[in-house]
């Protein structure tokens, strides 16, 4: 942690009352004269304080932005999100881990942006990005597995997006095979998993999340207004983006670890409980077709085992459903 | 064909001899002072010509580099190629059609580098691909397929290679399982397939090709010497790059289409039948480690079937092998 980290991390510690310089001066083993220049720092990134002679400081707002010494201070991760690039806008979060991607960067690897101009849903579809609303992530990740299991991390992202979102706001959020997080049968996450080979092999996977978190009823767009929801729409408050930012890293970041230890299995039965298409009649459509019948629960792949209603079962490797029942 | 691209047709054909200035007036519908024109304007992309009053203009040489005009004219493609694009010098063709795909272009679009800087070989090796050597291309494809079958893309390439390196000069030219090309024992080209998939359905593929073509043997560094070789080397003649480009690119077009119409099998035949891998003791080596045994041949998803020496048998999906026999 650098120094002015440090002092954020007191001064959030003490939760709204004042922190002496003297107190600050001691714990970080610095001058007075350096306390308020870290207090000006923070300053710079957004943060306001009272100042008062002989009570010390205390912090009064956060900056309403997605603030890089706030993400590092609430991470509880070894890696993921430790290389952090946090962006006005850019054309797509996807595009920029790409390219460190291909630069060699290493895993966990995040690029944040306030907003995206360009930003990629699945099926070549646009993910409506507006500046400050939401958490535009794009996260590197490189497994050491098969390209079989590619489904398996699909389920494993939406997941770790899916619990951070429940424990960080009570938000009873659920899950839509593969990795659609709804709230109220809305969603309010969209996960793009997007994978390099050379030939048949696994180069790297980039996990795009798009949470929706501020928005107002009146900042959808109309073909989305009877779709989308947000957390702040689910909640009636503000969410701190930072905050839930490095919540999601951090549950994706344990569940990634106990699944390159343990395997699926886990995964599977957490997926499994937080799932809202499970034992419902659906229609799947993807690149192949579209099939009908019940969604009966994830194989070993993480691939959807469909009962069709001739009765035969199939496994359904990726796609989109909706609920018919 | 654009006016200069048919000029340049009539002098091919004519094959070193003169043509009137009314002949091609008269085929090209243009006027003598258009004729000059379109002349200077080849002359300006590098070819060089004879003009003589009363007789008229005859072809004296080609330019030296890969020419936009010359490949159209060669290519005998709908698709593949069609759209080219020719750099002097880019750090990876790869990461230029990369690129162009994400922005949307179409399948067979074709990017080709006079020189890279940073050519990528496979396991993430660098490609050496000095100026004016080689041919140094990748062609985007978008196949409607399962990903279970990017083993045989890799396979079509690397046969396309070869069979236009051996029909467009005559060396007699190998695959090593799975797709490079070699002479003598030596390798000629080098094939790099990268895709780039959604969940788990393929977006896309790069087919990158390697060529060494106008290589002397003192243009190899010490550790590739040993192990490569060029086509100038193995004729003792100056090979087209332009023409082969355009040979090769027509021959994939060919084997593509075949193979989206007809499936794999006479890919797979075509294949076993310029391999110099099969039916020999050999070395596997890949992320899941290394395996010793006998190439039987390659299953119905381009994968290789090997016999190791317990008499067990599996596929290989992907990896390097050397002959040990």
């Amino acid at each position: 942690m650098t120094k002015h980290e440090e002092l954020l991390h007191m001064l959030l510690k003490a939760d709204g009352q004042f922190v002496s310089g003297e107190e600050i001066s001691k714990n970080l083993l610095i001058s007075r004269t350096a306390v308020w220049k870290h207090v000006n720092k923070l300053r710079d990134l957004g943060y306001e304080f009272e100042a008062v002679s002989r009570k010390g400081y205390r912090l009064l707002t956060k900056p309403d932005s997605i603030d890089e010494a706030g993400l590092q201070l609430a991470l509880q991760t070894e890696v993921f999100g430790r290389k952090a690039i946090i962006m006005q806008s850019t054309p797509s979060t996807q595009g920029e881990v790409q390219q460190l991607a291909d630069e060699g960067v290493s895993e966990g690897a995040v690029v944040l942006a306030e907003e995206q101009t360009n930003g990629r849903g699945r099926y070549g579809r646009r993910w409506y990005s507006p500046p400050g609303k939401g958490i535009w992530m794009s996260i590197l990740l490189r497994p050491q597995q098969s390209l079989r299991n590619t489904p398996q991390l699909t389920l494993l992202t939406g997941l770790a997006v899916c619990r951070a979102i429940r424990s960080f706001t009570g938000v009873d959020a659920g899950i839509k095979w593969p990795n659609d997080v709804l709230v109220n049968g809305r969603k309010i996450c969209g996960i793009l998993m997007e994978s390099a080979l050379e030939d048949h092999e696994l180069r790297y996977c980039i996990a795009g999340i798009g949470v929706d978190v501020n928005f107002d009823k009146q900042d959808y767009p109309e073909e989305l207004s009877p779709i989308a929801t947000s957390l702040q729409i689910e909640t009636g408050k503000t969410v701190d983006r930072t905050l839930l930012a490095a919540a999601i890293l951090t549950e994706l970041e344990q569940l990634y670890d106990m699944y390159q230890k343990q395997g699926f299995n886990v995964i599977a039965a957490l997926w499994e409980a937080l799932s809202v298409s499970l034992h419902r009649d659906i229609k799947v459509s993807n690149a192949h077709g579209i099939v009908e019948g019940m969604a009966l629960g994830i194989d070993s792949s993480g691939a959807l085992i469909v009962q069709k209603k001739d009765g035969e079962r199939i496994t359904v490797f990726s796609g989109e459903i909706s609920l018919t029942d």
